[in-house]
């Protein structure tokens, strides 16, 4: 049985975490340069691995196992958030590297193909999953022409400027692969919260997007009587706080929402708003929920809008992700391996946030594995795992990945 | 009786508009180049029209009559919001030159003492009513250390670089006011809607500020389960709404309250907001309906913190106005010019605006008059009122000054 090396896993986690480092945790967003510089390093790493590494025209690393296939593709991300911690990404990705390095060292597996990725900007920075999504052939031109970052630089101009331009795209290698595997941190508190040291996952979870715009009109606070007012602020706390009273009923178990962002304009205390903006968000594994949730908003812009005061308007601000579930032949290798190193310890759980495994899951049966992040925190550079936790995860992707190739020998 | 010239006073308006002309509207905030020409000019007016004119410390302008006393002071202020309208203050200053000119070439009245002024930073670039508080000796050292404007400039900056470091500062001169005329555009549309020309003010209504603080935790959106959540907007919308819900119930007739300024923390689509402010404002004319606000306020506070999530901090963000009556003396002679001029087509009202009178009527008897706005807007470049209003106006308060000061005659 391949062993991983738990010191080797850690030392290579903590040179990631050098690079773009900003007090405990990590600022390292995609194509800048701390990004592309952590790129070349894993190259490096993956060519060291004996692997055949490359960097691909969006910045997708990719260390292909010399064996012939079938192979697994095994990783994660190495960009982060614009504040992000050193564990998010990275953590898959050297698990890939990791699981390549201890099949090879294995007389039983070192026959086995294992091919580490890192995908790029799965943080949004330009698009989410940007790289995962290029290499499953969902990047098109036209799609690629119109992005641009929060700050208006273009992502041709990134491209460039990280020094990609020109360079040949990856894309799937028709009947290479027998799956994908992402091991990820939880990202939440459950897994600690359980006593649980792993979770596989069974479901990442659908999620919609609304933008409701509310159009009243611009007054004085002090002169303007209630009666006369079409404050749009007024309606946007309305609708809020209904969606607050009426999700809960329609809810699942796992059903989340989120109110995150809120504008109101003009936005100064003595001026009667004319006009607002919210986004709302919500997240299930069940389509039915997620259905429910939009005809809930279409009742309540419809109430709004019958009072005659400030217009409603509920618009989809993104594609809909649907619920994806995950492969059930990988996950019952990895459940094996979960129940060999972690007996009663392990448990099957959605992902509530969305991955490069998503996206894969398109092309390519995929599985994930996620270990127990302290506290639940993560997106904040105070993201943290337990260091024998971080070994333990490992070493069951290692064993769950051979033996998922060996059951696939030709 | 003195007549106004109302093709004169048309065209200082005209000229005064033209200073910081932006379109139609006005850019003259306090301070700024074009304020400070502005206020130069209005010397110069104040001058050729026989009185003495000076720009004390703080940029009020003030043009003394050469006549002993009894004397009205009467004016506004020529400083104007960021974009704002060409007769918000404007008017009341030239009503006040114009009176001025009125009275001195009118055989009955050339004897009496009118000084005209225009007040610095009405419109709260730095503090509102910063000039008249000024000469009300209301402007401490303490309190003028600290205020810097939304850009963070500092007020002794402003000051310095408008050319008005170590100026002398006017203040009241013991016994020689009568009191205090403040002419102004209603902003809101209540004598347009009723059919009336001239609004004379009974009450200036007070009003009080209360910034609310909502504390959660901020988490991932897809991760953090419902029950675990501790979300600020949460807190904030549900607070909004019930304020909506439960001022109405202890409103008067001419209640407003505003919740212009609402701010979730970090403000992401995809994070459960761990921070927000709301500014919320009300004004009436009765203390008693803003204490009821204000025991409202502290109960809907006590629910959400009785449900052990976001917490909730109510805090006054400034010092309240308390309603402020306008002088019964002086509104009598403005009632009687009014009929005189507008019979039955006049109105006393509240001021939903706050306004210089508000400080001066702390030190002096003061009284407001109001001509209609088109379509009751104000603080936008559309503002405006018909010329025909604009002369009448006039002539209402030129009338009511000579009354007030021929019945104060020594």
């Amino acid at each position: 049985m391949p062993q991983i090396d738990g010191e080797r896993l850690l030392g290579d986690l903590a040179a990631l975490r050098g690079i773009g480092a900003s007090g405990p945790g990590v600022v390292r967003p995609a194509f800048g340069a701390r990004d592309m510089e952590a790129r070349h390093w894993l190259a490096d790493r993956f060519e060291a691995a004996g692997l055949e590494a490359s960097i691909d025209g969006v910045g997708n690393v990719v260390g292909r196992s010399r064996n012939s296939g079938p192979a697994l593709l095994i990783g994660s991300h190495s960009d982060t958030q614009p504040t992000g911690g050193w564990l998010d990404g990275a953590l898959g990705v050297i698990y890939g590297l990791e699981v390549a390095r201890a099949l090879a060292e294995d007389a039983g597996s070192r026959d086995l193909a294992v091919d580490a990725v890192s995908w790029q900007d799965e943080e949004s920075r330009f698009l989410g999953c940007l790289g995962s999504r290029s290499f499953c052939g969902l990047l098109t031109a036209e799609i690629e022409q119109g992005i641009s970052d929060g700050d208006g630089v273009a992502l041709a101009d990134a491209i460039a400027e990280a020094g990609l331009e020109g360079v040949a795209r990856l894309g799937l290698e028709e009947g290479r692969y027998l799956g994908f595997l992402e091991a990820h941190i939880e990202q939440g508190p459950q897994l600690e919260d359980d006593g649980k040291l792993i979770g596989i996952v069974d479901t990442i979870v659908g999620l919609r997007g609304i933008d409701m715009t509310f159009e009243g009109q611009q007054n004085h606070a002090g002169t303007t009587m209630m009666a006369g007012r079409k404050d749009a602020a007024t309606a946007l706390f309305e609708f809020a706080h209904r969606v607050n009273e009426e999700f809960p009923k329609a809810m699942a178990e796992r059903t989340v929402w989120t109110m995150g962002r809120a504008v109101l304009e003009p936005g100064a205390v003595s001026i009667v708003p004319g006009r607002a903006e919210l986004s709302l968000q919500f997240r299930d594994v069940s389509t039915a929920v997620l259905d429910g949730f939009e005809e809930i908003v279409d009742g309540l812009v419809a109430d709004i809008n019958a009072k005659g005061k400030a217009t409603a308007t509920a618009r989809r601000s993104r594609t809909p992700i649907a619920p994806t579930e995950m492969d059930p032949g990988l996950r019952a290798h990895l459940m094996r391996a979960a129940e060999t190193h972690a007996a009663g310890k392990w448990v099957e759980m959605p992902s509530g946030a969305f991955h490069d495994a998503g996206i894969v899951s398109g092309v390519l049966p995929s599985a994930m594995l996620f270990i127990p992040s302290i506290g639940g925190i993560s997106h904040d550079f105070a993201e943290d795992s337990h260091g024998t936790d971080i070994v333990l995860g490992c070493q069951v992707l290692a064993d769950a990945a051979a033996s998922m190739l060996a059951s696939a020998r030709p």
